[in-house]
């Protein structure tokens, strides 16, 4: 499989592709201008957590790049400045600042070697590589490691999208999906729509289409179905934040296919770096916030908004959901499988105690 | 409240609610013609059994007020005529063919007391009017039985569309719902979206607003949050069909929201009249047929079609899912309520042994 990059550095541009419009149509668009890629990130035209960390050390390379002066005060203030536009993007991402913090400290370590501004213009840009590099790899050995669980004619449910388009590139459980593929298993995938806002329907169909991998998709209503009629054979889904109790959030509607994976004996596997695990938040401060409710409201569609019920009718719309460890058979990570009990594995997959 | 009743004989015009338009715009259309109200039913503008049972009814009544001679023979060959097109517009729907006999019935029986012209069209009218009355008594009794299960305070989740829009008017779980609102108790309702074709969020949210009771919308994804995080206290929806060992076929989606309940020990109803309850089938001759596959792909929208995945993904599609009966803490009926085990309440409740 050629791996698709959702944003990159191609000589002295950035080019991404433009998600609000996937599926509709395949929108690359390309910039030399870090306020160019700072309003991309803002837009959403680039998004998911990975994806938004690479934009922001890129953006920085931009900036390092067409700096127009070869005096290295000069550089080092354009840099600071990038920093401080790209940053203001999106103020809860906190990928986008831990990759910020990266390329800035690697060029200050630089520039206080009395390193020239070219030597500087490089260590940015080789450093925003590393990162995108990084993130591809440690995709790729979750992958293989996730793959061991799978095994050639299962089919996998999966929700929402952690493919290519959330990540620097391969994605998580997406990533041990075409780990799967990749080493000849012949699997089939059966992707959730996932409202409200799609992203089954319309990111993780297009990639694995793109990668012709057999897919399916049902609406939201239909797992218990699938999964009753024999249809289903493992879940593979990712994780925004795992607790060291093994309780860990995810997209809304991830709690409940957990519930109907244990009902019908399917074994249930969450897919994420160790990056993921937050050993500083317990289960009573994980606040579930209200997101616009107009995504409950309207289908997602790039043109125009179509509301599918009375546009003023109130709505509930969780940010995500949280599932309990006794519901997961197995957390799988760039370190290795966690098993139960969680409380254990992890702790000692962080090397902690 | 007053019951809205979404076909209707008035004077001697049939009226009746374009449901395809329902939330966008509220278009009543109205015909004398028999014909033009075949393609109404043929065309779903009108839809749910009961509704066109009705509609079909009214065809006969519209026949017989608009035949412009006075012999008793050319009328009972415009029934006829009117009979045979009429029944060609929904060839699956058992409630057309049902309401198209009782009324032709009647007008043979009072023919053959050598009765009038008129006589017969005055019969073939209030025998229409009766199976609407009927059905919507029906339904209120229901109302009344299921109310007793549901306390002040309550907030019911529900599951596609079961009132007036599937009905001859009042509904059959919304019936429940409106009778105990009805009785001054303080109800909340939270109805979900039910992708692929949104009757929830289309039908019943509307029908909701418009007679006042609070209402909240969720995606199929929160069904498993809203229980968890306490919102929920009793399930209430319909069902298609009911076999006498207590399983029930039901718009797709119901089954997991019967797990979700038990998982949280949420109490769960199945809400319909006798006639639902089918003796002669067993679970192992319910055969789930796959649907259009385009109702997936698409979210509905009266003006065009709008895709919301790549738009030749294969999908599945099932017309309805079947939930167990272990999973169902009862079944009203308008001849009250019956409880596990169903085998024996539910033949004791249609007279049989």
């Amino acid at each position: 499989l050629e791996i698709l990059k959702p944003v990159d550095l191609v000589g002295d541009e950035v080019k991404w592709l433009d998600t609000r419009f996937v599926p509709w149509e395949e929108i690359w668009r390309k910039t030399k201008d870090y306020r160019r890629l700072a309003q991309a990130i803002k837009d959403m035209e680039i998004r998911g957590a990975p994806a938004i960390g690479v934009a922001a050390a890129f953006g920085m390379a931009l900036a390092a790049l067409h700096y127009p002066g070869n005096d290295l005060e000069g550089l080092m203030e354009e840099l600071r400045k990038a920093k401080e536009v790209l940053s203001k993007t999106r103020p809860t991402a906190v990928n986008l600042f831990w990759a910020l913090d990266r390329v800035m400290k690697k060029a200050e370590e630089v520039a206080k070697e009395k390193g020239s501004a070219d030597e500087v213009r490089n260590a940015v840009v080789e450093e925003a590589k590393a990162i995108q590099r990084e993130d591809i790899e440690m995709n790729m050995k979750m992958g293989k490691i996730g793959a061991k669980l799978i095994e050639s004619g299962d089919t996998i449910l999966t929700h929402c999208n952690t493919g290519s388009l959330a990540t620097a590139g391969y994605g998580t459980a997406l990533g041990v999906i075409r780990a799967a593929w990749e080493e000849g298993k012949e699997i089939k995938v059966i992707a959730t729509e996932t409202r409200p806002v799609d992203q089954g329907a319309r990111l993780t169909v297009w990639e694995l289409k793109r990668d012709g991998i057999p897919v399916k998709l049902i609406s939201d209503t239909m797992v218990g179905y699938a999964m009753s009629s024999g249809l289903v054979d493992k879940v593979f889904l990712g994780a925004d934040r795992i607790l060291l109790s093994g309780h860990f959030a995810n997209k809304i509607g991830t709690y409940q296919i957990a519930i109907l994976a244990k009902h019908h004996n399917v074994p249930f596997y969450t897919v994420a770096p160790t990056s993921t695990i937050d050993p500083k938040t317990t289960l009573d401060q994980l606040i579930i916030e209200q997101r616009n409710p107009d995504e409950v409201r309207t289908c997602p569609y790039p043109y125009q908004k179509v509301y599918v019920t009375v546009p003023d009718v109130e709505v509930l719309n969780p940010a995500f959901d949280v599932t309990p460890p006794e519901l997961v058979t197995a957390i799988v990570t760039e370190k290795g499988i966690a098993y139960p009990p969680y409380w254990v594995s992890l702790r000692k997959m962080l090397g902690l105690d």
